[in-house]
């Protein structure tokens, strides 16, 4: 990559990271691009020339999950049998949700963002195919059931502050609340 | 009851239900007093009477829903043998979201209420005391995650329009997910 790439991949990367930071104390709502401006010591201008609008900067500070979802969804429907499948799934996405679980309780707190992540072009498809992996467990409603009850559950209590427990704790008894919900049972390990 | 007392009680009621109508055509945010007495062909003075502000009114608004979640947890607690007071717990929480369900869509969804009853004043009491009777079910931080998992899950699926089901499915599965997700087994039926 040229030096000047390099720069501006740098420099986008620190106004993300401004931007989490100023969300997180303030809110999306409660945050303008002057003060992301302020925060780093730079003119308006100079955020305007990497982010249009908040909307915009809104989108770069969420595309990371957005493509860890994807690769966790593609990962999961290369596999075949329905069970390793949904384990495979029901994984991905409890790291997911472990790891972003600081900017998703920010995020989803916010009615503005709520609403431009609800028409973001490919998160509801992605959302569907997640849902279905799951679903197909079982046929009917009641897989349909239990898959809302698991994703729900564990993206609600990952991101709730009510737990007092370090990651690799809440990690591991998700993934157990969501086989249980599933009605999956952990694989055997490999040798 | 004397007549001028029913009168008001039916009128007090006549404005929650017009209350409950516009939150869901106009959001908490986005109702105010004086549309409530616009929708009954009343004063604003004539609502003013019942209820001093839109916070208020809110209140009433959820009050069926708190007396409710208290009895549950009252007739829970009640019980002897941790597992059965847990599925009593869960069985009347799934009736609570399921029959309340249009109401809470509405209400989580507004910035606004969810700040209320945040700070309402016995609202955070039974939800501590509602989650201690499931998590009870299994020592330690395994048992306050499923705990979590089962109560955020069936909430959020109950109150989400993904799902094109009758109550009664809707109850029964929710049910079952949440007694796997918390390890109960179904009760036996007394003959």
């Amino acid at each position: 990559m040229a030096t000047a790439a390099v720069k501006a991949t740098d420099s986008r990367q620190r106004f993300i990271d401004a931007a989490i930071g100023l969300f997180t104390r303030h809110s999306f709502a409660g945050t303008s691009l002057q003060m992301i401006a302020d925060e780093l010591g730079v003119t308006k201008s100079a955020v305007h020339h990497h982010f249009r609008s908040r909307e915009e900067l809104l989108t770069s500070v969420v595309e990371p999950m957005i493509t860890q979802l994807r690769t966790t969804i593609e990962t999961a429907e290369a596999i075949r049998g329905q069970h390793a499948r949904a384990d495979r799934l029901l994984t991905g996405f409890v790291d997911l949700v472990v790891h972003h679980k600081s900017l998703m309780s920010v995020l989803v707190s916010d009615p503005g963002v709520t609403e431009i992540l609800r028409t973001h072009p490919v998160l509801s498809g992605l959302i569907q195919r997640q849902t279905k992996i799951l679903a197909d467990v079982e046929p009917g409603d009641g897989g349909q059931i239990r898959a809302s009850v698991a994703l729900r559950g564990i993206a609600g209590t990952a991101r709730s502050d009510a737990l007092n427990v370090d990651d690799d704790t809440l990690r591991q008894h998700l993934l157990e609340a969501g086989r249980r919900t599933l009605g999956l049972r952990a694989p055997r390990r490999a040798h």
